[in-house]
């Protein structure tokens, strides 16, 4: 019988036993971890096969199935990631600043862990293990709501997790995973705010939505990136080709994927044609405004009509929306209409017009001469990525293990009150 | 007709143009509203009578009435605090760290206004130009919705704030209120998701909780503070007289003052007499738990038994609990179960127990041989406070401008694609 409540309890008191641990005693239960799930390979593989055969049963597609899918080599994989963590530095414990107060009073500002996360995600089953391992590097305790399609994997990942726990003498209580599948159990951990400190969403825009509306809990909200990039005409249009290619192909079903590009209407009529020719093997389809649409069908290129509310989803695939815009304010003003704050992109020889780009569009990353895709924790050099807020939170864009802590000010002093 | 969501639009359009001004643009919009307020004296004065007649009809209280009061002096007060806003450094374009990384992107962070914040607040006219003023000086939009009590006050103070934001050639959406008393606009304002990227309630327990109930936007919670002092058997008692009476005396009132106090077991018949004594003066009124209570009452205090209810409230006044415990572990552990997260503090001369304190009690500000009272925007060096966030997000304790700012991540390169 799921309690959300008792499990909410036991979590703030192993939150409490983590906040106080040695980096040295995170990572030795990070390194138990990692070895289990090597050792216990054959009961996870077991337990995953129940999950693909009931998503095979359900009809789900095969992509969401290879999601799904464990292998040996996957598993290893999850194991050397959790062994990744290990090697990063703890943010815990890190003098932030401090100094001395007229008054006297010595005033230090230090990161402490957030306390309990409760992290909501969809069908894979390597974000378990992903979760848990960043929340206890930090010391958090953490309460895991997995998607229905893994629930017999995480089942078992969450059971070799806490036995690893166990064996280095911590509580098992600080990874907790909810996996009866009612959906009721994510809304009372959504409003779980006496216990729970943050909800971190890993999903797509329905999951994120969800969050917002009914939790009680701060939410990191993020992950959903309607990116664009602004070819501006005085651009170096070969190697603009580059960095098209490479935000729109790379790997199409991320978050800082591109997904609508806007050329500047006098250049459109020079790059259009090559762009088609340039993407052409990579079998990218453009959905154009009225305008491209004449240029991209002169120029052979497999394109359609954009619908309005095409330029306002991710494609998550070898789409790709082209617009055509009069002037970088015009560019600016459709990122600020359709944009979702996540990444966007300027390409120019213009140091005055990148300088206004970057200062007039609101996004978490703003690029200029780049690639979209490298809004990513580990690109940025966090070592690790926990999720990419884009609420202008405190934390946006890729979150490290940084973004898994607060601060506390601590104040010391010799009998000082206040005059 | 009150239009909340025509409101946020405008709110999000000024906050666009508030992002891109010069330090020394807001500043001049900044000393004309102050300007204003000496100048427009006599109409806001007479507004502010209007809300302090019907206040007294309604038979509200005398600490009420004076909250709602403005007088000459006290809006030269306010305008003063305006000046001073314009004395602070201003966080927005300020570089928090960057370098190359190994693509060869240059890689900032650079603080960022949020945007659009949205505040609710009681009856205190002043919030109305304070959250005005640090808004604009960090270059965010405010749709403010004050209590009922001052809305004729407040009008005219939106008033005055916006025709000095036309006269410096800044929109005036730039800063809103909500000036109907229909409760549904709260509701309205909490769920404004997509114009409003922060709410900031100013008031007591049940302000903060609608807010966190019924928000779709990140609440900053905070401002209720029941902090405690731990008296250890260690510690200079007749020292520890002058910090705990500081703590209680100098502003009942406010959240950082102390509601209750504990006192190690081994030194409560010799310490709490001389307490007793201590603050006879003040008028000090105890609430002791048994053990306490017998001491107190042989001390002469003016004592009553504690209710376990009255231990997780803020007095706000004269009144003061009394607790004895067994050790530090009952003293953290007490803090555990009835504290809020605001301020804590340990009076002690061991090394040991005060480490043991500050790393084991969870709360926004910890204290060592000081007075609570001192957890505090401006005593913290931070210029000025916006609020006090008790919550474990990204910001904590007293939020000063910098908590008004989040940060955009500037990529820039020569045309560099993700390897």
């Amino acid at each position: 019988m799921t309690d959300v409540i008792a499990m909410g309890k036991a979590a703030k008191q192993a939150a409490f036993i983590l906040s106080q641990l040695s980096q040295q005693q995170k990572n030795k239960a990070l390194q138990q971890i990692a070895d289990q799930l090597e050792q216990q390979q054959d009961r996870i593989l077991q337990a995953n096969a129940k999950d693909i055969e009931i998503a095979q049963q359900a009809g789900l597609s095969e992509a969401i199935i290879d999601r799904l899918l464990l292998t040996p080599d996957r598993l290893k994989s999850i194991a050397n990631d959790v062994r990744h963590v290990i090697s990063l530095a703890d943010p815990v414990g890190k003098l932030i600043d401090g100094g001395v107060l007229d008054s006297g009073l010595k005033l230090e500002r230090v990161r402490v862990p957030l306390g309990v996360i409760g992290t909501i995600y969809e069908a894979r089953p390597n974000v378990t293990i992903d979760v848990a391992s960043l929340c206890l590097k930090t010391g958090n305790a953490v309460i895991l709501r997995g998607g229905k399609e893994t629930q017999y994997s995480n089942k078992v990942l969450v059971e070799v997790v806490q036995s690893a726990l166990e064996q280095t003498g911590l509580p098992k209580e600080a990874v907790q995973a909810i996996t009866d599948p009612n959906r009721e159990f994510v809304m009372q951990l959504l409003k779980l705010d006496r216990y729970v400190d943050m909800i971190i969403p890993r999903g797509g825009a329905g999951l994120h939505e969800l969050c917002k509306q009914h939790a009680t809990i701060p939410v990191i909200v993020g992950g959903i990136g309607v990116c664009h990039t602004f070819v501006e005409q005085s651009a170096d249009q070969n190697k603009a080709l580059f960095i098209i290619d490479n935000a729109k192909t790379q790997r199409p079903s991320t978050c800082n994927t591109l997904e609508t590009l806007l050329v500047q209407a006098s250049i459109a009529n020079q790059f259009l044609p090559k762009l088609a020719e340039h993407l052409k093997a990579k079998q990218v389809k453009f959905h154009a405004d009225s305008a491209a649409l004449l240029i991209l069908q002169q120029a052979g290129a497999n394109v359609q009509p954009v619908q309005d509310q095409e330029l306002r989803q991710e494609w998550l695939s070898k789409d790709l929306n082209v617009v055509i815009v009069k002037d970088i304010e015009q560019a600016i003003e459709h990122i600020r209409e359709y944009g979702s704050q996540h990444s966007e992109a300027i390409l120019t020889e213009s140091q005055k017009l990148a300088q206004q780009f970057v200062s007039q569009v609101d996004a978490a990353a703003v690029y200029v001469n780049a690639s979209t895709r490298f809004t990513d924790g580990g690109q940025f050099g966090l070592g690790a990525e926990v999720a990419v807020s884009t609420q202008k939170l405190h934390a946006r864009g890729p979150m490290g293990l940084e973004a898994l802590t607060t601060y506390k000010w601590i104040a010391t002093g010799d009998y000082v009150s206040r005059a």
